[in-house]
This record gives structure tokens, C-alpha cells and sequence, in this order.
């Protein structure tokens, strides 16, 4: 199964089992790259998760063999998220390069250690439904965002991918940021625009450091 | 126990336990399908669940001896849902043709391995109530719903089944399609219908890719 | 520990544990009958749990005991529901037969092989807040909703029992009917009665097919 | 650790795990009785646990003992709920005697086996927010409860403790009643009282019987 | 990956798991002391787990390091909360002693057993939306709350972190009282500033006994 347009997205969440084979671990990492699907790393801080994975690529094949030979290298998946790029349907009009920039991105960023994942939803709510306000006014709020996170360019990279149908909530959202602070401040500052302050719903934060994955620390 | 009309349809979500025989897994399956019972699989993307059996019968017989020959087999069923296939309310006067493809479909369809289920209601809020519609009102929306979906008419096939009283949510979601940008697509532009945006209410969504029973990865 | 008015009701969801003996578990089901305890059992469908068992009584320590051995046989169990039966406060004036068949029911009734158990509150919220309307709009209500089941008379029985302060929800409603259709139809029909459709608030969704506890598959 | 006023109350609920200790667990009851802790327990009906201990005492170390002990004794603690004692502020002028009893019951009461905990919280919803409701409002509420609540003196004793800040809800519930119907009866008729129809918000429900801790049914 | 301004704060909650280690736990306490992160300790009571590490650190390696020692010494990880020190911005013309108190903390303080940690956001339901308040209007209402909290100085020690895009919540609360009513009073009694009443969301308190490490009771 392939994508005709733009890549999917999965972030895998792992804790070790029982058994981990660390070497099994890092050869699957080889092969998924072997065929042409970029795999991010990072450790992650606290209790949900060890590890997350974020693997993205043009075909699912390489996706569904990567998370079943986790499972036998020992690793448990314990939390996931599957989405795709996409350009936003408020900046269609971007540049070419922009635009290959949201279908095709290439990861992780240079000097951007602190990683970030969280999905998001826009609410439908009585009072606050974003999905009966007009088309202009939603441009409107998304633009006023979009506009507010560009105060923060340089210090972080943002990947949003839309999961409507896929996952839990409508969107995912991956950050690569200079250390723990600008993520704070990145999503506090954003979330008194109205586009969230009224709107946004908001899953779990899994939080950590991006490695190498040949330097993850595994057993 | 039998239906007197329409089929009942089960989907098991599964993973692998410990000791998984896959030959009694495929014996399970080859065991349903001698008892009329059609059985679609597919391999899931994440990690709530490896499998998909989706199982659909007039009889409930070979349902329960299934989950039993799955669990026996080493399969562990980590999530279910139990439904039946109705006509529309709001769609009474179709075709024969038509009223047989609700009551008794042929699944999987060709050419669409995208697979995508999910269950969802009608919400009962205080200010947007689909139970306290009018009949009328319920049926213009749902006309508009059904007309948005047609729009991806020979790119996905549905299967909306009945649970009410059976399950969690009230209906469940088949998704047969090309790629996941198309079940993406579809559910996301399908949201901004009034009988979505203001009433649906969706759970889980379980992602992956039509296989042929006896081609599934086991073990 | 006994009830002077009425019968206890304990429903246990269960599944095979490791070590399971099904031997012992015949043995606990007659050792509970031998005390006055009526004991239903059920196969069910989905991940949930593999059986029911449904306990009524006058005295509460068979229960204890019952629930007891169930553990020391291998059984796992994982759902339950604390309930009593009583006569519904807006229809106390019923003959003294029905009052008899509310408080001391004898089940499962003949040719009605589907099992529903789901447990229900009335809603406190702000504008849907059933234990502040009057005590004669809450009858027209009930009235209404009675009426509609009465459209299912042989096809269903019912069962209401009370659990507020005992259990999660504040009724457990246990059903018997045809088959799974009729389950749905009558579910889905009192969900439009203003007493489901405005303060209706239901929990999960045990089902499956009463089956005589010698016949229970166990193992 | 310890209180300079009132007691501190811990609920915990168990269920045997592997390698139960019956002795032990006796042991431990016996060594937080000595140290000035009351013990109280209780069997329970359901999936949720086994056991209940109940212990109150001045002193905090005992509890943390206890629990440690329970744990070493093979117990699966699965639940547990931490409150204080308290005089409700709606009544501070009650006899010495009346405070006594509040600040420092002694339990379980005699002739009231059926056993209840449940924790609550007070709501703080847009449109019914306890919190921004004047004192004399909130007095004249709980006085109407209050007056409910002693309608079932003699029938039931309660002992409300406070648990903001230190656990999910803001009090704790436990009830000694007659049989389970009077539990039924007290929380029902209660629920009718503003208080609690509007305001009041309750987790699980934990029911069972008083049993002494030296004839628990252990293993 | 290191803080420029300001600590990583790391609450780990935990249990112990099989082949517990009691050496090398406090072996990883000490190392992670060696790189100048601070480790508070304390014992919990009830179920959610027994014991609490929190950790404060420039450097966020030392607490990768120590979630890993952990892991391998036995423990298991149950509940965590990453967070960030943080001058509230409507408190920035603080002294500079305050300012460093507030970033750079010393803990735990002397005589103040009591341990309680919670999480909370500010909420943004229609009709208490903390977001779109004005700055002026939440300015007033957290001087309300910080006055409210200044009446029991002395009693308590309160730390408040910033977690925006880093955990569940939007802050985390770190309480050290005298006794466990002091932190109930204080908790209780802030719940009716309008800050708290209207706008508070709470998730779960972690309430126990500071500890020296070195005296933590383990296995």
C-alpha cells in the first residue's frame, strides 16, 4: 500500500520487554532506511514511553515490518500515532519548495535536540464548533496562528499531519526545538490565539531528546 | 442464535500472545468461513492491536466458536465490535438491489486495501441533541451526509452497521480504500456536514491494510 | 448479610484465568443454587469478557462465596454490577402479581436467547438535569418510555434493577430477547423517548446468548 | 508524621495476589491496632477487589507501615482513597460530644454489616459551580441535606471526610447501613436534595459487608 | 541538552517491581546528586505507588540517566511529570532573590513533612475560558489566589511549574506542609478564588512523607 501524494507518518512509542535484542532493534532501524523511509529517534523522559520511533515514508510496507520486527526484537509498542503531510487547505498557494517542504520533509533538523509530539482536534462543541464556522473565518484564525508560531522561527521546527480517520484526533504535531523552555513557550504563547484558546484539544505530550539511532540506548 | 434478518458482524482486534499457533489461527478461520460466515483480515498500523478479523453471519454460532479457537490459539482479543447490518431508516424505498448490498454485502471489495473501522453516535448535549430532531430534520441531514460520501464514489466503500444496545457507540464504520489519504479525506471532509460537525461522536479508529487470511503474518 | 424486600443481583464478567477448572466452577454454580440463589449464565461476544454469570438472591453470602470459588477455579473476574430489584416509585399501584414478578423475578424466561446488560444513570447536567424536574414530569416521562417497550412485549423481557449508591450507574438494566435484532430495535426505538434521549446515560454494553451453566464452555 | 487535629483516614482495597500470606496480613492488622490505628474491614462484592481496610489513626506512620506490610504479605492493593477527619464548616457550633464524634469516631457501629465508600466532589461547571455560590447559600444546601440524610437515623451511619488536596475528590463517603437496600434508599433519596442533584459529582462506588479482620476470608 | 534559564523538573512515581534493587537505587540517587541535580524523595500512601523521586536540574542528562538506573534496578515507573521552573509573568518585577528562588530552587524545605504534588490547567470551556481572558483580568485574579496562598506562609511551601507542551497539564504544584491537613486547608481554601473556582482543572494528587532518600524504605 503507497501514498500517490505525500508520505505517512508513524510515531511508535516503546518501552523494553522482556528479552530486548538490541542489535535486532538497530537492524530493523537499517532496513526500514534501506527502503527508503526515514526513521527519527528520540528518548523520552517520564513513564509512558522509553523510546519513540517516527517513521515516515511513501509505502506502508516498510511501516508495517518495522513495528512487527520491534515486537520480536522484544520491544513493546505501548503508545502510537499514524498520520500523513499534508498541505493545509489555508495555504494552498505556497511556493513550490514550501510546498515539497510539507509533503516531503526531511528529519530531524540540525541543533533542534528537544523533541516534542502531541495530537490535537479541533473542537465541535456547542459554542465553540470550528467545523460550522465559515471557511474565511477559519483562514482567518489560522493565519493569526500560523503568524505567532513564525515568532519563534529558528529556534523551532514544527510538522503538522492530518490523521482525520487515522487516529484519535485530527492532527499531529511533531516539534524538533532548541531545548525544553522553547517548547513550553512555543505552545503556552500559541495557545492564547483563538484557534486554540477556543478550539484546540489537546492529547498526551511525549517529551525527550533526539539521538541518533544508532546511539539509542537500548537495554 | 441466528438472525432472522440481515447478518450479525463481529470485529475482533487482536494481538499475538504467547505460544501463538498459527496454523490453529488459520483452521479458525478456514472452520468460519465452512459455516457461511464471511471473514475479512487486515494487518493494523500501531500499536493498540496487530489484527483485524472482521466476521460477518446470519448465524452467531460460528462467532462464538471463533474467539474461542482464536484465544485457544494463543491470539489475545484486545478490542471488539459487535453490530448488524441494517437499512437506513432515512433510506427505506432503495432498490432491491441496494437493500440486499446493507443487508448481505460481499467484503472486502477489490482494489481498496486501505482499512479503516470505526464506531460512532449521535450526541444527546444539551443544545445539539440528534434525538430530539425532528424526523425530517434527521433525514435532510443524513441526505447530505450520504451526498458528500458519494462524492468519493469508486475510491472507498462503507459499511455503516447498526449497534445500538450492542456495543460502546451506536454505529459501526467499515472503510474500504485506495490509500489512507482517501480515508483521510473522506472523513475529514465528511466532518463539516451538519450531522457531523454539530452531532457525530467517533471513538477508536483501527488503520491498516486488507490481507488475504492465509497470506496474515503470524507469529 | 440479607435483604428484607427484594433480591440482590450481582452480574460477574469473567474470563478463563490461567489453571482454569471448569469442573469447580459447575461445582460453584450448584453450591449457589443449593442456597436459594438463582444463577444465569451467558456466553458473550467480544473482547470484554467470556462469560456472565448473573446472581439473584435473598442473602448476600452466597454471593461472597460464589464470587469466592469463581476466583479459586482460575477464573478472571474483570466487569461486575451491584444491583437490587425493586418496584419503580412511579408505578407503585401495580397488582400484586407484578409487584411479586419486579421484586422476586424468575429467569431467564423461555425462547429469548439474547443477553443484554448494560447499566444507565439520569443526567445531572446544567440544562438536562433529571433529579431537578418534578416528580410528575419524571412519571409522564417514565409513562412514555414504559409505553414504548410495551411495542416489544414478547419479543423482550426486561429486567430493571436499582444500583445507586451500590454501583457506577444508577439502574442496571438486564435483557432477554429474540435475538440480536430485537435487542437493537428496542434500544435504539426508547432512545428517541424524551426520558432516554434528553437524560439518558448509559455505561458499557455486556452481550451475548444465555446458555445453560452445564453447557458453558469453559476451558 | 502526625495530626495535631482530627485523624487521618486511608481506604485501601485489595485483592489477594500471588503467594498470599493469611498470617501475615493478620500480623499487620494487629500491629497498626497496637500502635493506636483503628482497622476497619470489609468484604466486597464485585470485580473491583477483594478487601476492604479502612484505618484511622493520629499517626501517619502506622498507615505507611500497613500498606507496606499488606504488600509484603502478597496483597495487590488495586484502589485506596486518603482523607482527614473534619467538622464541616457549615457546622461548627455542635456539641463537644457531636465534634468528639466527628473529629474522632470510633467504627464500625454495631448492627450495620452493609459497608459503603464512595468519593465526591462538589461541581464546578459553568452554570452549577458550588464554589461561586455564596457560604449562606452553601449552608442552607447542606442544611437541607443534612435534614434528608437524618430521615435514615438509626437505619444508616456515615462518616464524611475531607480529602481536597489529597486525593481525586474533594470528601469521602462511608456508609454503615442495615442491608443494601437502605444504602440504595439513603443515596437515592439524597441525590433528589440540590446539594446533590445540581452539585454533587462521585467517583466509584465500593460496597460490601463488615467482617471482622481475624475472620476475613484471606487466600 | 542542557536549560538556559531556569531547572527541568522531573516528579517520578514509582513501585517496586520484580528483583528490586535497594543498592542500586540508592547508587543512582547518588549519582545523579554527583551532577548537580537535586533529588527529593518521599514515601506515598495508597495504591498509585509507593515512592516519589523529584528531580531539579540545568542539565536534562542526569535525569535520562536516573529513569534508566531505575528501570534497572527494578523499579518500575508508574506515573511521572516533566516540568520546567518558571517566573510567572504576572509576577516578573519580583526581587532578585525571589526571581532566583523561583527558578532556581532549594529544596526540600526543613520542617514541612507533608509532600503533595498535582497537576492543573486553566480551563477553556465556553463560558470559563482562561485564554480569553484579558492579561489585566487574569493579573487580578492570580493576585487573589497568590494573596489567599500568603495567609498560610510559614505553614506550606509551594512550588508551581510550568508545563505548557511538556505534560498533561499546564503547571505542576509541589506542596511541602507541616501535616496533611495543612495541605488539605490550603488546597480547600484557594479552591474559591475565582482563579480556582471557575478556571481550575486538576489531575491527580500524589500526597505522602518527605524522606531522605538514604532512609527510603526499598523492597
Amino acid at each position: 500500500m503507497q501514498m500517490t501524494n505525500g508520505l505517512s507518518v508513524l510515531h511508535l512509542f516503546c518501552n523494553a520487554g522482556r528479552g530486548l535484542q538490541p542489535i535486532e532493534v538497530r537492524a530493523a532501524v537499517a532496513r526500514a532506511r534501506a527502503t527508503d523511509t526515514q526513521v527519527v529517534a528520540a528518548e523520552l523522559l517520564g513513564h509512558k514511553a522509553e523510546w519513540c520511533f517516527m517513521l515516515l515514508g511513501v509505502d506502508q510496507t516498510p511501516l508495517f515490518h518495522f513495528q512487527r520486527e520491534l515486537r520480536h526484537a522484544g520491544v513493546e509498542i505501548v503508545g502510537s500515532y499514524l498520520s500523513i503531510t499534508e498541505v493545509s487547505e489555508y495555504a494552498p498557494s505556497l511556493p513550490p519548495e514550501m510546498l515539497k517542504d510539507r509533503l516531503y520533509p526531511i528529519l530531524p533538523p540540525e541543533g533542534k535536540p528537544a523533541f516534542c509530539f502531541y495530537p490535537m482536534s479541533k473542537s465541535r462543541v456547542v459554542g465553540a464548533n470550528w467545523y460550522l464556522e465559515s471557511f474565511d473565518r477559519r483562514r482567518d484564525m489560522m493565519y493569526e496562528h500560523g503568524k505567532s508560531g513564525r515568532a519563534f522561527a529558528g529556534k523551532v521546527v514544527q510538522l503538522i499531519t492530518a490523521s482525520t480517520g487515522l487516529d484519535t484526533h485530527e492532527w499531529g504535531v511533531t516539534l524538533f526545538a532548541q531545548d525544553l523552555k522553547v517548547v513550553k513557550d512555543v505552545v503556552y504563547t500559541l495557545r492564547f490565539d483563538e484557534a486554540s484558546a477556543k478550539f484546540g484539544e489537546f492529547g498526551d505530550f511525549w517529551v525527550g531528546e533526539v539521538v541518533d539511532p544508532d546511539d539509542l540506548l537500548l537495554g
